[in-house]
């Protein structure tokens, strides 16, 4: 299903685990920058991945998804927001209506 | 270090698993929609996370929170790109100046 540029897979990282190597790495930064400015950092890499999804570089592309999600896990991190909780309303079925798959109408 | 809504913590969340539940319940209705549509809805829930940032409401932000990621992540299956592979290079160590925590200028 994936295409990725990475020889070999990664081995598996939970998203509680990429929080907290993101606050081991960034979290004084982060707070020091604050939140706003963080918040704007992370919009610039949204636009960034926009441009990775015009150019069509995989590697480039690649790039982007984990800049964006690195940039969410250093916001959540200076909102104090557990990433793992927040989605894990998506585990098993929609939110939404409960089904899986989901059984809402198109959006 | 979280002070998210919910009662307990959910149980650990590999970043493929959540990209894979994704796929199951979204990945028919991403792939109708298309990228631009779906980019476009990230961008929506990046413009409510910023909002719930404002509010105030810890249960909101959480969910906000949990809304970007999930469509974050509906776009990386839409794209192809394995998430997990993608943020790898934040696992250990700032991808840029090799240091844990980092030692960039300020930024």
């Amino acid at each position: 299903m994936f295409e990725n540029a990475s020889d070999r897979l990664p081995p598996p990282m939970e998203i509680r685990d990429l929080q907290a190597s993101m606050a081991h790495l960034y979290m004084e930064r982060d707070q020091t920058r604050g939140r706003d400015a963080t918040f704007r950092w992370l919009t610039e890499e949204i636009g960034e991945l926009a441009k990775a999804m015009r150019t069509g570089d995989r590697a480039n592309l690649e790039h982007e998804f984990g800049d964006v999600l690195a940039w969410l896990a250093s916001l959540a991190n200076v909102e104090g927001v557990d990433l793992e909780g927040a989605v894990a309303r998506y585990a098993d079925a929609c939110p939404r209506c409960g089904e899986a798959p989901c059984a809402c109408p198109p959006a």
